[in-house]
């Protein structure tokens, strides 16, 4: 009786939460991340004002990832990107993270304009490191899958502050 | 000796699957969602600025929630707000979506101060709706979770939209 009792409380509650969560019509949808890919085991910043946030207060280096879904370069860096353990594990440990789809309206961002995949380094003096760039004259912050030596030591520079002293 | 050499390969598989990716020294982490619990199901802008750019471009209004994880009256407030399936259902329809941990650099998001939670209503002409507020009048766009249908009013409110004509 008592199991019988139970397993009635039991399909009420299935049934009260199924029915508790909103269900879009289209159907049920897959949470967003804010990694978007690029790597769901680091910790991202959401937006350009809390990344400068942390890069200050944990004088980290900041790295600003632009990006869209529906473009093949960006695509492929983020295959390479997310699945190199070293990189990422040295991003985990050295930088603060923020990848964008949206423009921001700093400037500082897009010293020679907004195109993706671009890769800007900030150094918690909140200095934006254009000096720090990739190897494309007309593209200076863009990489390609086949320039993940050149980030990684991008990302050795970058961790060498420019005011190591706080 | 087919099976055996499957076998064989899906452990190796296996394996190397599970060491290509990168694992954090403290364990393995959940990837952090857009939704921050406000709404998995619910598509939601990453900065304001692409919340005025979805805003303006789908002619819907946008709702920005400032709340903290550490705030007792914000996580009261996310429960009855992620729980309410009339509320989800008409977000998702009719609202383009923004909750923020930090502040934007843009003063017309804290009219009367930076406190949480705290909820804006942005028309699609990109006037921030100072006119939509709460119940309460040192900070009149906090909503309590007993305010829920207060928090609906608004919305209706907010979809009146100022210049209705494209």
């Amino acid at each position: 009786m008592i199991k019988a009792v139970l397993a009635v409380l039991l399909v009420l509650v299935t049934v009260s939460s199924t029915f508790a969560k909103y269900i879009p019509k289209t159907g049920k949808r897959i949470p967003q991340t804010l990694s978007r890919g690029w790597g769901d085991q680091l910790i991202w910043a959401q937006t350009y004002e809390e990344g400068l946030y942390w890069s200050r207060s944990r004088n980290k280096p900041l790295m600003v990832l632009f990006h869209l879904e529906d473009c093949p370069h960006s695509q492929a860096l983020k295959k390479i990107f997310s699945e190199d353990d070293q990189l990422q594990k040295t991003l985990d440990e050295d930088f603060i993270l923020l990848n964008l789809m949206y423009e921001t309206t700093d400037k500082h961002l897009s010293p020679d304009g907004q195109y993706v995949p671009r890769i800007l380094f900030v150094d918690p003096s909140m200095t934006v490191r254009a000096d720090i760039n990739g190897r494309y004259a007309n593209r200076m912050y863009a990489y390609e899958p086949s320039d993940l030596s050149l980030l990684i030591n991008n990302m050795k520079k970058a961790k060498k502050l420019l005011k190591s002293e706080l």
